[in-house]
């Protein structure tokens, strides 16, 4: 009967609101004093999460826009909960209610209803909808602005879509112009393969998953809290509140099970008068840490759940298999929409894990 | 700054102690009064953790003891915090002090450094030492045991070693005969071969990494706190903080990542009067909550990381690259002995979530 | 630098918005699903705030208005996050501007300052206003709601104001008819007498402090989580976190310290089958553990701080000492208004711990 | 069914133990690397607690001798957890298992016997009893270490027992001297009249409460995380949880009821270039922060529940009435422990706070 709905130790992320709604809200309580922070701050972010190119994303038309309820003065963060909040526009609730016994293949409709005995607001999948990531968005641009002051630099982007695989490690070039196509994977001809494979799905009334991979780069030594605050532990658990993710990998990740230690282990060496590593297998986190090497996860998205054809479920009015077709407008592939979760709830962690360490009075003092 | 060795919201596990301390110990605080629990309960575990076949394992002798401190009295727990501890024994801690200042490959050594300024306990990897798992061990056997008052039953197992992979399901009947070989592999044949990997990676002085399968059933469906405290978000949050796991994987896992949304659907349909679904693809999650079906989840483990290879490092004390050759006794492969681990781990998770729930009294009620 | 804008562990209540920004805002995370709920029972509590003789308190016209924007779906709690949020009208904000820099004796200008190097949002006392207890209100009207469910009882009442002292026990129906009387004092004569006070107080230009007494019955025995979650401990944890509070008794409370054991100890009895004791100088709460017998909780509260005598102080612009002669609408005594607010946050912990024992689906079960 | 043995959020304490189990126990998680300690910071403070003139404590001989089980390396503290430890010694349990159905007045038998459904280890009052401050002691020391490295000073004393009362301010010198006579308190003259009165409750078979105060000089300004983790909130919250706390109040307390704003507000003024006020009526914290003036609290105990007195009570063997004679060894008041007790308790809060404002590792660096 708890309560979940907050996550963050010194830099807490609570979200709140439903799919079809008055909105989707999020405060961040723990933001220190004196951080530069406007509406545009979130509102860019929100904008970049939905791809120019709409047929390989929903229907819907979510032109999100952004309003900041407190903790913000004068262009400044003053120390308050910030409470950031986006209406919901383009809900059409009819449609679900009509089909609200037919459990949907993929989607959290029945344990959700065991959960909240029946009283969760089913409509457009209520709080387990993608749509809830706004919120992700919103708090994660507080963290990437208070990140920035550090020099910290969070990059995630797109490297396999239904099979299609980048297969080589993109230029940094090539990362940072990864928002310029719709599928945001670095390599542009890789990407135009992604693409028509969702159109490809989209036709079948199919759907695809893929993997997301993100690169944070100076990140500082030190950041994580073993045992159980962990820096890797903390990130995995942010990742996979996210909807449809079902994997996580930091460095090496699966790959490293068929290592031998000799392969794997990072050796040390110095460069340029610092500790650094000859290799990345540990992905930046050692024994829970950071180790200053660039932070490398990978992780596994789910196709999306509603699709075109039919499929077989229950029908919980009656207690009877049958047979459902899920209407509504659905993205062929969320994996596009992904990059931009990934890359908040990654800053959202490294935030707290820099408050936890200590890290930010000095720097906003110079500011 | 901030703590971070409790783990659980209702019930909470705390790890103390150190690899060459004078012990490893565990509290757990919130477990209901009233559960009959002995000393053997623990010992049985920390008994089975370690393989009878000494030569896959690590040279040193741990007959670990458990002694409980407090929270159980004639026989129940009383509601009050159990502390459970392992004195240590067989330290020799004289090897480390003369090497402390050169970097081990694959261990926590320079970012532990960094995280606590130098005076972190270094012997034998102090906190960072596989060696802390004996406290997850205690723990989870309370937790176990609670959870065996629901018929929830958890049974991890080895997929792979070094390469070497189990590639069919294996029956009830094999998974329950896993501590049989040394290896906890199901499969004997598999395990045989694996056996003797790790044996030659010994022999060459280097070591091995692989894959616990971890299967839980009779979970009762409605379990997780969305959206941040989901069952998987909290179960990969544990498990990542277990020294070696470099991966997670809940259901179809990474391969999800390349499966259309027809193929990786769970259809529902009702199985003896029961919401069921056809396959698994899901791993008994949906939406952060259990569904009722088999939680399956899979845990990449690095290869150990002390190997007796020489290794390219750096001498903190002169500043300068040289090579090391890391001493002691060490695992040619921790797979087996994380068994044990990930088995406790997910124990741990899953009776928190069963008291968030608010599961626990009537059961208890009725002993 | 961590945050610490939410309370409670099980019914977590989040409180965000400034005094002079857009809106004071709730969120409470932890409510279980099902429990009916309208936008009226809050608006109610809100109206109930503000004595109807507008003479005693401030001159700020604050006609309140809440709007519910998540965790309702068709007149019941859907398990999800609850937000609500009441809009700020009539700030004037300007006054506040020109006298920043002086510090306001009784206030937390100087110590906030400090706290949040300058950047807090100082207009109307910001985050320090009495102005944040609106969201206590909001929030303590889902726990009321919820604790009705199980005929907990909660009624806080006036016993002091300014050295005027309701000196005997009112009867229960004297208690249900406090808000009859602007000052909340459950006898009527008493009340008069309260009520010029405050008229005088005001007269010269000064504010007058007093002492509420809250009593919650049909409390079950066996709330608390000991040593640390005592229920007595959470309760003054939460009153002390209300403006203006500077002490907190339980029962015979600072009276109990001139006492003898065979005086204060609180004899066993069985009255009707039940176990009762035919004292009550511990104030139903032993052990930090309900007894079943009426918790019986008193809470100072100091003088308002804004007064219209000139006082002493520094002017930080050009740090020398000075004369303040505080501008602005301000009530000449809070404590009526702190009774709202007193009993607000008693139901707030006793919800939070009632959900913490478990208690709560078989209740909502039947409804 | 939560757990409740911590507190702290980044010094945090943990309490583990029984009156007549095998030890008490103090686990502290979050002290920074690098703090010189030693087995003897724990051991004087454990010492200290007990008045020499046994006549006025309980018969039990506790010569407390604690043990370091982790957290402690080379006489530092390394970041790991810190174990302390003292094994009971002296338990006689016998005379508690011939009574355990009979209600102690005063004691916390019968809400404990429902809160742990009879399973709870009743002997001593177990988990209830106030050796359980044992484990207060031994983390407090810890905490007054750290707070030294700041140069914050606290000094509990006791200023009334039994309603003979200390009415004047004590010198600096005398509150030093506290710990000269065995009541704790300042003045030599009033403590003998105190030692008196506790010798004619004693000669009576019954026991007498009072009224502990606590002064912590030289606390930075800007400690405190408002609106919920306020300072006084915290301070409030872990004193209630002292077993016989029935009240606190900070600065001037319940007096403030009764005086004019203009009487309570302390007026600001410049004193040797810093903010100061001319008063301390706040008792050193506003709005919940620390402001640089000392924090004064003071704290009521009741007297000791145990006494040799016949009392009427309840026997839940045959749920009937009848009369208890509480058997042991007692302290007619313990008062004279209790002022150690919170001097712990008010440290453990203060250490917190002082790491949550980051205030640490600049000082350690400096050592």
């Amino acid at each position: 009967m708890s309560a979940g709905n907050s996550i963050g130790k010194d830099f807490v992320f609570t979200c709140f609101g439903e799919s079809h709604g008055k909105c989707v809200g999020a405060i961040i309580d723990g933001c220190p004093a004196g951080l530069s922070f406007w509406k545009k701050d979130i509102q860019l972010e929100l904008d970049r999460r939905i791809p120019s190119k709409r047929e390989i994303v929903s229907a819907r038309v979510e032109k999100d826009s952004v309003e900041i309820l407190s903790g913000v003065f004068e262009g400044r963060t003053t120390g308050a909960p910030i409470c950031a909040l986006t209406r919901n526009r383009d809900a059409r609730s009819s449609e679900y209610r009509q089909t609200k016994d037919l459990l949907r293949p993929g989607h959290a409709d029945y344990s959700a209803r065991i959960r909240y005995r029946n009283f969760n607001d089913y409509r457009g999948g209520g709080r387990f909808s993608g749509r809830m990531t706004v919120a992700f968005i919103m708090a994660g641009a507080v963290a990437k602005k208070l990140l920035r002051r550090f020099n910290v630099n969070i990059a995630a982007y797109t490297v396999a879509i239904g099979g299609i695989e980048l297969r080589r490690e993109p230029t940094i070039d090539e990362i940072e112009r990864r928002f310029d196509n719709p599928v945001r994977c670095p390599d542009p001809d890789t990407a135009k393969i992604m693409e028509e494979a969702i159109m490809n799905a989209k036709a079948e009334g199919d759907s695809l998953g893929g993997i997301v991979q993100c690169i944070a780069t100076n990140v500082p030594p030190g950041l994580g809290q073993p045992i159980f605050d962990s820096l890797d532990a903390d990130l995995a658990k942010m990742l996979f509140n996210i909807p449809a993710v079902k994997g996580v990998e930091v460095g090496a990740g699966f790959k490293s099970a068929e290592m031998k230690g000799s392969e794997f282990n990072d050796f040390y060496s110095i460069r340029e008068g610092k500790i650094t590593t000859l290799t990345n297998n540990a992905g930046g986190i050692q024994g829970g840490i950071s180790s200053g090497m660039p932070i490398s996860i990978r992780v596994a998205i789910k196709p999306t759940s509603s699709i075109g054809k039919k499929q077989k479920t229950v029908d919980l009015s009656r207690m009877k298999d049958t047979i459902i077709e899920v209407k509504g407008r659905h993205d062929p592939c969320i994996v596009p929409k992904a990059v931009s979760v990934v890359e908040s709830s990654i800053a959202l962690i490294l935030a707290d894990h820099m408050l936890r360490a200590g890290a930010i009075p000095k720097v906003l003092a110079e500011e």
